[in-house]
């Protein structure tokens, strides 16, 4: 099960990428809206994975509410399964919390489902279907 | 520059491990203690990088000040890079605010750098030398 990709909830794309990118080698993909997450995302390859920004569009946001709790910083981490839906059934029944019951779309057009926090000890998990 | 390993943060290894171990499908090293940053270290192999569970060996270290502030989760990110020394030189000639100005010992022995935060919008990066 790699890592798809490491999720950071930042204030600003375009304040928080230029950092990343000059040590990293590398440039953002093109902000990309979630409009069911209010959220805009861009992606920056680092070797075989991705870290993924996460800027919210709205203060009620998933992320917007994580930034005035925790402030910038780590917020998921995603890890690539064959199929998202047997994944949450699989936790499901071993008495894990979700997030999401099935799978729903996420960036990229990929299927994603999230986990509580509470079954992995304060990390909010995330699967999304097919290889990174 | 790919991802070494995702540092998390647990009170309790013997508690946090068995969480992990089930949905991934692996069991967690041997812990290992890193006197220098008063921590207790298990690894758990997922694809081809690891999760590092940090457990603080006293309230008044790293982690255990983490824990007081943000509860358990995620702690950092750590990026596999031919030379340590180098990496930071680079970045202190950036602008980068460093945690280490050069390379020290840590888990597995292998040689290891912090940035600040500060300069990473949020996110403690480290530099750790050699492959994953």
């Amino acid at each position: 099960m790699p890592v798809d990709h490491l999720g950071i909830a930042v204030r600003s794309l375009s304040d928080a990428l230029p950092r990343w990118e000059g040590p990293f080698g590398a440039t953002g993909s093109p902000p990309e809206e979630v409009s069911s997450q209010k959220v805009r995302i861009s992606f920056l390859e680092v070797g075989t994975t991705h870290l993924e920004f996460l800027e919210p569009t709205a203060p009620d946001s998933p992320v917007g509410k994580f930034l005035d709790s925790h402030g910038e910083g780590l917020h998921h981490v995603a890890f690539s399964v064959p199929s998202v839906d047997r994944k949450l059934a699989e936790l499901a029944s071993s008495g894990y919390r979700l997030v999401d019951q099935v799978a729903r779309m996420g960036a990229r057009g990929r299927r994603v489902g999230f986990c509580h926090p509470s079954g992995f000890g304060g990390v909010l998990v995330e699967f999304v279907e097919g290889g990174p």
